[in-house]
């Protein structure tokens, strides 16, 4: 028994495609940190046994004994109880009802704690990122879906039943296009990456697009957002004005956020909204047009600091707590 | 000095139409309520002695000494800062950059405390409405305009500069009508009682709409929201259609709150939500539709309990604090 006997904390950002985990001090510094590919294919048993292993090099890393660990926080898509610790549904892992917690918990002797992914990231920019001391803070993903976190009163929101902070699928066009969710006119529906490579397609098959149509090899399978982005850049008229209206509509969705919550900030990230200017402009028009002064003024609007650690930093952000 | 020594409480429900005043005892019991109209016409200083007077009276009649009240809390329209106490601008009432808290204070030698008229009556129905004992909850009113508040882990949300809970000015048609906040397609320009007259004379100005225009005695500009409502009231399917429409986007709105809040309740008050189960079945539906389940089935939609009293009873919970 020693007053200096230090106690670590381990930070995992579970995606469909990586997992990102990361070992920190109990003030945040980060010891060791890796990504591996996800192993969707073996199942949850196949996924958690990667997880455990990980943490384990990770402590070997940083010569942590594993009785030093104070907590596992855990980050994944899809609904989830933060209470149970339960994974309810994820669709990139194809997951139902997996007691992630429990699991974790018996695999590694250690507490686990988790939360939804878009929660963590807007964790981890507060703590650690864009958004570092604002006491109302709204967190924007763009780029496969949109996705969303609330910092309100210095604190992450979940709301009633851990829902909170799917921007992406506020309504902001009513009879829009058909989201994944089912439902039409989604903010993720009309600006996340899926939907810009979407209407480049639309553009493509209807015999227009040529530009968008070269640049991903003359296959129409191969338009992303990137192919589009890129077309845009050069100048091409049909690209700019594919992204113009994805950056609209985000603007809506951003206005509406301002309008409904008056946050100090707005931190935006994600893929897309690396395409530049052309976005960002969008975005501040927008806004600009639809928000009342007096909360315009006081949002900041900035960019994302995290990049793709803003998950896994605001795992070890939520340790800390 | 005595420890029986009672403190009493003073809401004021400021409009431009009508000043509504309570007086309580420090637990909320109202013993003395009365309500007048607002003498807009003599601007702020004989506005302010009308509040000082109605005070005075209330005093009288419950029998309670100036010296025993704690506290006076006001509500009013517009945009203020409930920090220094000043109304920014109040459209109804012509006021702008009012010191409200100073000069009320300095008249009546009390303590004074102002909020946002409509995160009042969300307080109201809070602490003694729908919604009591509910962690999180959305206040709307559909009236002459839209307004809302914002209940929050227990507590009023106001945002970084006490703009939040303007969920009338979030975009739910991106092209629709202009709003008189100068945007286009907000909740207010969509769904209020304003916005379904101005729909039915739209369409009388057309040459349709015959029984709306009979029912307004023949005078478009006696079209009113509750004449639209009675009109549909009989099944003719024009009023029908303009109720309707407003019910869908009041839905859009509803849905997108509890998408991105996860509230455990919406409480739905205000003149319009009264026309009954036209509006309130276009609004369930749309919330079907357009939410996801968890948060859907988390989120009772329930209509507001306190009424016109709501504000007032508001203005006495913001006074208990």
């Amino acid at each position: 028994m020693s007053g200096l006997a230090d106690q670590y904390l381990i930070g995992v950002d579970l995606g469909g495609t990586k997992i990102h985990t990361a070992l920190a001090t109990e003030n945040g510094n980060i010891l060791a940190e890796t990504r591996i590919l996800t192993g969707t294919a073996g199942g949850p048993s196949y996924v958690i046994g990667q997880i455990a292993a990980t943490i384990g090099q990770l402590q070997a890393q940083a010569g942590v004994p594993a009785t030093s660990i104070k907590v596992v926080a855990l980050g994944s898509p899809g609904p989830l109880n933060t209470s149970s610790g339960v994974i309810q549904f994820s669709p990139n892992l194809h997951w139902h009802d997996i007691p992630i917690k429990q699991l974790l918990e018996e695999q590694l002797s250690l507490k686990v704690i988790i939360d939804n992914d878009a929660n963590l990231a807007a964790l981890g920019e507060y703590v650690f990122g864009a958004g570092k001391g604002k006491e109302n803070m709204v967190y924007i993903t763009v780029s496969t879906g949109v996705g969303g976190g609330l910092i309100l009163g210095r604190q992450l929101y979940h709301g009633a039943s851990d829902g909170a902070g799917e921007i992406g699928h506020t309504i902001v066009l009513p009879d829009g296009p058909l989201c994944s969710c089912g439902a039409r006119g989604c903010l993720e529906a009309l600006s996340s990456g899926t939907a810009i490579a979407r209407e480049a397609r639309r553009l493509v098959e209807s015999g227009s697009g040529k530009n968008i149509l070269n640049r991903a090899g003359g296959d129409p399978k191969r338009i992303s957002s990137v192919v589009v982005a890129a077309a845009a850049a050069s100048g091409d008229p049909e690209a700019v004005s594919i992204i113009a209206r994805a950056a609209r509509f985000l603007g809506i969705g951003v206005a509406n956020v301002i309008n409904l919550l008056n946050p100090d900030m707005v931190v935006l990230g994600g893929g897309v909204m690396e395409i530049g200017e052309l976005i960002w402009q969008g975005v501040r028009q927008e806004v600009e047009a639809r928000t009342f002064q007096s909360s315009r003024t006081r949002a900041q609007i900035v960019p994302a600091a995290l990049g793709q650690r803003s998950g896994v930093l605001g795992a070890i952000a939520l340790a800390m707590q």
